[in-house]
């Protein structure tokens, strides 16, 4: 047997090495690792050594599930059970122009769910859903659970950012990971999204996994086995679960930016909004109903979607947790109230012709520049700044005609920003082959056969 | 192009992830890690985290050579110039009464030779050449370079123990290699043992890689990979080297324990002996002869040093370099002035047989247990416990023949070892088939074609 018996005391480096040596670790080892770590009883340079074989070793599901479970119940997870309804969440791993947050939250709410949505922060190329509220004046994404609750209760949606009571192991091992070359392990991966959604204590997830040229997993296979991973490890835990591996190859929608890309999730629940962005919103709730057992199978589910899309009942959802939660109500029905960069500039095309891709990243890189997102993670966000794409791939052009309009603050950043965006774009005389559909691939749980 | 251009900063992530995805480190980047992390300006979590991506994913030759010269660099290098001899020096990875080094030292340099040996302490089941030499009364081990140059000046040879000036970032990486589960790595292993034996000065090298039940690579291939990586990295730096892979499937000699085996050795330089403590001596200094440039042909070197042996010079310069270092030198010819035991116990044979086979691991912690090894690096040892073994592989025994005689000062320790030597003894009825040869392989380096 390759685990240690129940009856002897474990030894960190006896742990690393046969994580090294390729074996399979026992639930109490990784336990006590994680726990031991976050007290601050194991030292970084053990972990980091520990972090790096499990980069290249790998883990079994039923490692990753003990590691998920040990970083989850390292901090409080939210007791919801007073709140009768199906508490339900989607998570995104990240793109550019990636909102559907905004719109999901409201529009499951409004169809009688709970969504205890706990969001992050920009990070690299990618937007992040807190920067994005607080883009609306006044809006608090710091609330205390008393008060996340709360909102809850009132309106059946809550938008906040992870408190320093939900999984601190993920805090400190995630903060090692990024100063020893371990970011980048889909195991990793998994256990740091997974302990930190299911501490929202809910009992259905959608993932909604990126890939493509704006994505982290540029590799769709690679994004397919993140997903595997976090459905199989949710699954253990008790919960319904799917991923959708959704494209990132251009940016989604037509507003890259914060106080932008509000204004295009209003465009939604208003009932219009880009195409892409609306079908994706569908698409999630979709799921999102069908996993909270509030629905018979995902199409009702949409249907379901879009009729509280139509008749402005996810909007007046939305309304309403942004007033619960200290925001400018007034700021969604008149934009002008949201954060406006002082200036903008046109990016014109070249020459006529067909857009044939948009290198996704660069357009996320370019918003980052003008200010939108951070350098580093000490650096304020400007709200204001941003792009408009008015062309997206297979889009037909002249020459001359705006491709983007950039949104900024300064003109030093608007010289880099453009550059990018200029890079970006590849216009050619004849159109692409027809684009891939948005939703790529579905990767169900085995208790969700349809 | 992997490496990083030379105009760019260093980023120590950066040199992390690159060998965690297997690519080649350019050498200003492993001098730059070693160099800063020896200053202590990068946390070992970085250096371990690279640690165990190097463990896992290896380094080319370049690599290796760099790391190495590195570590040789991060201290000082002895000049010995002032002296117009060749220096030679032997390495061994350590084994179970492996004793040669007590020999050799006085026995090439009678034959003119310089031996700047700079040597290490027991480690786990193997003894450690300080350990034996400080068994002598008075011998002192620790010698700055000027008293190092004075007695090699005065008689040829010297025998210290590693200095704080000498590779310290071999020092602080192997501390770390210890707790995170790094130590097992044939690079780092090598980087280790060569960035301190170059440090001595010297133009050749004759390194003894032990293989079999009692050495730390128990398997042929391994010490044969281990062996060619070192040849290669001194060949690099412009040193004439051999190495030959020696049986450890058995202790060597007959006798185990500090005080116990400069007995032993004392016994050879008198030109006697146990068979394969003699033979494996005249082989090593054979090569050194050879390397040394001082006789045409290991068989030419193997006959002067048996000559040297026969006529008292070894022994002689032996006794010269004993005195000089502050030992008891009359302790040479009455072995009664020696550290003692207190008390002995006969393990005899449980039955009529032949011995098949010695688990010579065992017998190793058998000495480690009676006190004549650490179990902790803060630990004193005895000098004077130990084990006389009387019966090898393949001898005859009767039933309550004598095996072994335990050398013991605590009856407590007594009853741990005898335990564990007598389950490394088999006795069958059929002799077992022949025993390999003691040299079981020769890794030549390039510049030695013979």
């Amino acid at each position: 047997m390759n685990a240690a018996s129940a009856t002897q005391p474990v030894r960190v480096v006896d742990i690393i090495r046969r994580k090294r040596d390729g074996g399979e670790l026992a639930r109490r080892e990784i336990e006590h690792l994680v726990a031991a770590y976050t007290r601050g009883d194991v030292p970084d340079y053990q972990v980091a050594a520990w972090l790096m074989a499990v980069v290249l070793r790998g883990m079994t599901r039923v490692e990753l599930a003990a590691l998920t479970e040990s970083m989850l119940r390292s901090g409080e997870v939210l007791d919801l059970s007073e709140l009768p309804a199906v508490k339900v969440d989607k998570h995104s791993t990240g793109g550019v122009g990636d909102k559907t947050s905004l719109v999901l939250a409201p529009l499951v709410a409004a169809g009688g769910l709970i969504v205890p949505m706990i969001s992050g922060r920009g990070l690299g190329h990618t937007g992040g859903t807190l920067d994005k509220l607080e883009s609306i004046p006044g809006f608090n994404v710091n609330l205390e659970t008393a008060d996340f609750r709360r909102v809850l209760r009132a309106c059946g949606c809550a938008m906040i950012g992870q408190t320093a009571a939900i999984a601190p192991a993920d805090k400190k091992l995630y903060a090692l990971r990024d100063v020893t070359g371990t970011v980048e392990s889909p195991y990793l991966i998994c256990a740091s999204i997974m302990s930190k959604k299911l501490a929202e204590g809910i009992g259905a997830l959608v993932l909604d996994v990126k890939t493509g040229s704006g994505a982290f997993m540029k590799n769709e296979d690679d994004a397919a086995f993140l997903a595997e991973l976090m459905v199989a490890t949710g699954e253990r835990m008790g919960k319904k679960m799917v991923a959708l591996l959704t494209d990132m190859d251009q940016p989604l929608g037509r507003h890259v930016g914060n106080a932008l890309e509000v204004e295009e999730c209003l465009e939604v629940l208003r009932g219009g909004g880009p195409d892409d962005l609306r079908e994706l919103c569908l698409e999630l709730a979709g799921w999102m109903f069908h996993l909270g057992g509030s629905d018979a199978g995902v199409e009702k589910g949409k249907q379901r979607a879009a009729a509280l899309l139509a008749s402005g009942a996810a909007l007046d959802k939305f309304r309403a947790m942004v007033e619960l939660q200290g925001g400018d109500a007034a700021a969604l029905d008149d934009v002008a109230r949201l954060p406006r960069a002082r200036r903008t500039a046109v990016v014109p095309s070249p020459r006529e012709g067909f857009v044939a891709s948009i290198q996704c990243e660069q357009v996320g890189t370019a918003s980052v520049v003008l200010g939108g997102g951070r350098e580093r993670k000490e650096d304020a966000v400007d709200p204001a700044v941003g792009i408009v794409l008015h062309k997206k791939v297979r889009d037909r052009v002249t020459a001359g005609e705006p491709l983007c309009t950039l949104h900024y603050n300064s003109d030093e950043k608007l010289s880099a920003a453009r550059s990018l965006i200029e890079r970006s774009y590849r216009i050619d005389p004849q159109p692409p082959a027809a684009t891939g559909p948005l939703v790529r691939r579905i990767v169900r749980g085995a208790g969700e056969g349809s």
